[in-house]
């Protein structure tokens, strides 16, 4: 006999042991995009504990419309690896030019990283970070995302982590906390350059970089960063940059 | 060198290949929530032409934010072969009851649908069905659901299907349609009842089912044309609905 | 030294505690308004498991704005024993007519209903009702208001209350529920009628009914099921209704 | 027999009683949130003739919601003899850490500044302040909050005040008229900084101060003057805040 | 030399004691259209006790923007005795087609109101009627209109009044609220017709009349509630229901 | 026979004419405020061709609410002159203080104007000026502000105007655009000051000058230029001003 | 030298001059899409004196977005001929299906009508009809949309049409008032049926009549008040309709 | 017989065959007010590869409206040979005054630029441009505009063009995005001066041209970002406008 009472126990249950298994975590990733769910899956797969939050309700961030809302993605050839590694399919459209089915692509995104050991919470944004005196950046500020957009005043919760990873897009939005909040911070959110595939996609391999003392950052928020250009639905660099990001969080550990 | 031209040809072309390939299918999809996303993966693997639309631009429908926001479901033991053949992990809670993440739940459903063989296009409503004088449904009714958001006026397209299929949840979109515009269909959406887990599960093995020549509903949409009770975070009898529902538009064809 | 994640675990702790405390209840209340609040203390005092649902962020209901943005009530003689009780000053403005200030009124209100021992969830709405075959409401079906809000499609979780207490207000939230999905429930919504203070007072201690088995109505929901005329600020016959209500509540354990 | 009209003329006979008794006062408080309602209990038992404008509906400011939604706060062992102050209750989490349940204390804060004799008017903003040629605050510009809120053009009132106290939390709302309005005024709105607990509560004692001639700032709003950091649902220093302010504001009358 | 808390003594004072004579009146007329205005005036004349409340913050209701936002009115012959007695200039343009300024009628209705001695309320919305046990309303129940359009939840104050008029136009307000309300109120809120002038003006007359005890309508309500035919920017008719509504008062009282 | 057609002809006719009897003027006003009203009646009682755009569907600007939304307004001695020009009725509080009514306080001065010889156009915005080689104002670009209400993107028209006066209120509407689009305009919009109501009042008789060629700033407008202290409910300087702007632009002229 | 003033008088006098020739005409239509635009140009061909009111800024209604937004039109082989008329391109994709360009289509069916003598008042909205003693409706009661979008309240104007066309698509605007306004009227607005391209189109031929003594219906307005199907992207059966509608006109005057 | 599913791959076959011919191009505009569709047809007549992005369903930019909603327009003699030229009537005002009627002349302005042999594509947003290492405007990148107002995070794709023309009208939003995001272009968006129509036609001649290597910007968007006055309903200028922009661009190609 099915029984609502323990289903909301186990769903109670098993969500608070999760919550307070990470109120400290290894790596805490702000955004669930393309490249922060590379470097989830990267990151958990060295045993790294490590944490996703996203304040949408879905993950994926701008993969799922392709390109004007036709669903489909291009992948160069040097990214394919990934698309492997995750289990994606692609297509040859010719020479260099791959072409993968954007909602197939994210789902497999989201279900190996979790797979892998990383913990992903939607709905809960990231309203900013914890400080210490040795000017590092030691965790994150989260609340609920519905909270914000219910225009409610409630007060947030915080964890610490020892390394961050900014990847939520072209808002940067931690990036741009700790630019307004924290004046020795020596960098400013340029916003990214018009639209340049080539230059853009290769430029994400320098503005993917540990820009604060415990703040690294990935995906497009890292081309925002660094006034990279843009590159529109080709998503090589992304998946390239989220790689990297998990590398030089295991090297800050 | 990447070439913004060929990115933008090769997602076009693909695209609208895609499109043109399915202006006539054997089963058409309203809804790409979990139910849905079984039986596409089940008609697919059987070989059957199949599309699913969904106006949202994410699929998944209310699987990702598990209970009130806590991203965790509770499956019962008959449906965990349904997770087994999606590849989705899961965890004894006790007797019966089984969690698994949604997040990772929603992924796999998604790109293991796709995966097999079924075209799923997002961003796209079911406005209205094609009829025929042997009144029965014989095609679908497209919209970009961009269009209505944005409060525009513009035509929709229409594709032949053999079967359609409603999943659209507790609206049962394409069942309004019919009941409201097709006074002969001897059918009303009740709407669902109050919670009653136990119930509600079993009942969906019931209301799944072919209400209108053509038209099979499953998932939330079948309880709720047929008066059952609502179940909450368990998402076991969705999934068998799903499986359902594939079997008996397998049937119809 | 104080530590961010000690705050951290110390509220979710606390409330997880809480929550796991009431996944089953003797007596669960929707909404906390002046009568509920009442009736709470009063279950809490005489050792009944109490919960309180309230989906705004503030509880009080309709009493925090006096009349007309003037925060002033006024009480009956007859009640202010209640008042007394909560230890709330009032002042006599003329035989029968007491004036008690409509912000210390909420305070001691909802400050003494859970100093006696009843818990309150606010940015909690109850959503739905469980039912079983005995034809009798068994629980409440609850959701983050929040989620409702924000527009999002989440699912609820459910606890279990042997009986139930609908005060919200004149909406009747929880009575049109069970009114609209439970066709054998043999009243209707009829809502209040024109403002007379006299007969609305004194017609709340007939509202006040167990309507539907296992569910109570108090407060102005109770005028409004039943068709009672409305009273403006003047607030001894909520205070009495929910006085009743809980004496009906407990009688009905 | 109750009778409207006199139920009305209680309500408005009291009110204009108490508005014409305090349009001119010793100390005026904006923004009734924890700190402010200390400070307007601590200033009314002192025989201090003192009244708090508040804009929302209800008092307590951002204490309601406790971290992310879970009613409950934490405070700290200094901190307690407020809440005994109060009539508050807690409990032990771990040396130091003190749970308290949001509502409850939202409940206490507000009944017992009203039973110590302030006067607090809900649903009123300060929309500017008063000025005199000795280059001093003077008294406070009062209009209805809902005035604003339904995009009227309608004239504010105004009172005299000896003492200001600014307490409406991170937006320093009077500080900010100040300080766009008063060049000569030598302060700037500088935000509160990342989150610090241990730093932030300790800050507040600093922050909390006379900013301008008659200005005094407490709470939060001291911190965002300041560029203090932020502390999340930690409301030792919150308390103490309020504490400090009154003690200010009695030193300067 | 000026003093701010003089000013706001002054305005609250006068108000108060306004609002303190005008708790019970011999007619209470809701909505301050042309209608009614000119039925304020002439009972004014008459020495009843009169008072208006208006939702907007400004009086005159359709009449300001003339015809299609040309600030023109047409009055026909008989009723320019009307705009004589009130002091508003007109033109000939044809037999029996007389042409006034838009603005200046509205300022000379309200202002030729007020100085006959009727009380005006802005900004109050009649939101209730009150009710005896000889069926007969018996007064008004009033709220800010501001509460309504900031969206909160505030109670009412109640006045009594021996006759009621709506003037409250197409929506007839308070008719509305008695035909819901009042099931043995045997009248329905019928609507305006299609538009024809000549017809809709005669209809004035009869229309305007005592609907149910204690409650007349007057101007385009009187046609929304008996279907009489609409006129367009024609306000003879209005001029002259307003001064028949204040006859039949004048008869009930 | 009423005949809607005639009824037409005879609103659009007489609009026709004097539309096309104002596309150019000796004074344009923008804003039919209190002070603008004053100016307007002066002007046109001196022979002056005068109209006033004013973009809400009624005149009066922020006298109609009194002071919070309480119907009364303030005036000092020196001003009651100006009320008793316009046959305002007024009470006196105390001495050197004047209570008027402000819903007949704004009836006069519209209906005045009027009848005066000025004409008045309402839901027409000044949305922008004329300029001439000679760096003067020398006309006014209006547009229905239902336009701009609407989000329509519909072309402006314009008129010739000798002198142009600002009486917009607070936000100086059509300073700001001097401000904005001519660099050579030495003037800024400051903002008004903090209460103080008695150098606010003084300082209107300063503030009410030409401060470009061709245009003048009265009423709030002026002090909004020029710094100037805010007043609150009393409206003396505004009428003052009103009638220093009349007399500044018969002499430019 | 150009001059505004002059600019200015050129658009109202045209204007102004048109509107009066205007007031009373032989056919009015209310809606300037596909259908009325070719009503329009026929009747005006005819030498009937016609006017079409559109409350859109553009006219040409759901023609501009093709299909899916993609902007091509499908029209079959028996309308091409108005095709011709109009001068508009069209390619063959295969036998009895034509393509056109809808922006160029619009375009023409637009300046054609103009062209050929029929009046557009563009962003004007029918709001009401006149009727008569013998039940005909004898004119349109016609307002500025803007005023509607912008929440205004303002009389409308009328003027006089022998017969009336109601082309304003799927919502059947002048049908739904008469519907609703008119009880003897004996027809409902049934609204459109599922697609089904073939049957939609053969049935505008029918549904394309006059249903109320002087009121014409055509285009998708048609089918929607005689429940007939939906066609989607196909045009000749609406510009058929158009021209059937004017014939009928023609007849009837 | 008709068939939906031909219609439909009628519709998508003609537009992806246009799409994909247009995936580079030699001129490539944004906006399709006047100017632009003067300029396109030139474009065209002259064998030059053209399309046209329009973000609204419509083409015509703010002619549609005439002047204060009288859809009429007026143009000066120079500028009568491009009405010829697109076949729209006009009528003589005054000497050197045209009028013409606004409808059928965006309705010509559309259809003979289409005719001519430009495509355009209403609905596309260009949101940012394309780069390459010479500096040089390169091509744009497109967006459903949809996209946009639905609040959809959806990636955009990119054609070629040897030219751009931004003809967007008071916003010149290319001119913006290459203002903002590429620091080394030597021109800032002024902004339009006040009116003054005879300086603001002369100086289009001027402000038509070549700002950035690649970017021609032609009508108002000319104005604006050069700082020349505004003309109002005066269309001259801009039809002769979008002239120059085509000779400049055929010279750049």
């Amino acid at each position: 006999m099915l029984d609502e009472e323990k289903i909301t126990r186990a769903i109670v249950e098993e969500y608070l042991d999760s919550f307070l298994d990470h109120t400290s975590v290894e790596v805490g990733l702000a955004g669930a995009g393309p490249a922060n769910l590379v470097a989830a899956k990267k990151l958990a797969e060295e045993g790294v504990k490590t944490i996703v939050y996203e304040r949408k309700l879905n993950v994926g961030g701008g993969m799922w419309g392709g390109g004007m809302m036709f669903p489909r993605i291009v992948v160069q050839k040097e990214a394919t690896r990934i698309l492997d590694d995750f289990g994606i399919n692609y297509y040859e459209y010719e020479d260099d030019y791959y072409v993968a089915n954007s909602i197939e692509s994210v789902g497999r995104l989201a279900s190996e990283a979790v797979q892998a050991g990383a913990e992903i919470y939607n709905l809960v944004k990231v309203e900013d970070v914890l400080i210490r005196e040795d000017d590092r950046i030691s965790g994150l500020v989260l609340n609920w995302s519905a909270v914000d957009k219910a225009g409610l005043h409630v007060d947030p919760l915080a964890i610490k982590a020892n390394v961050v990873i900014d990847g939520t897009g072209h808002d940067a939005e931690v990036c741009r906390i700790v630019e307004e909040k924290i004046p020795e911070a020596d960098f400013n959110v340029l916003g990214e350059k018009p639209m340049w595939a080539e230059v853009g996609e290769k430029a994400l391999m320098d503005t993917t970089r540990e820009i604060y003392p415990g703040l690294i950052v990935s995906g497009m928020a890292a081309n925002a960063v660094s006034a990279g250009p843009r590159m529109g639905p080709i998503f090589g660099g992304m998946l390239l940059s989220g790689e990297k990001a998990a590398e030089i969080a295991i090297e800050k550990l």
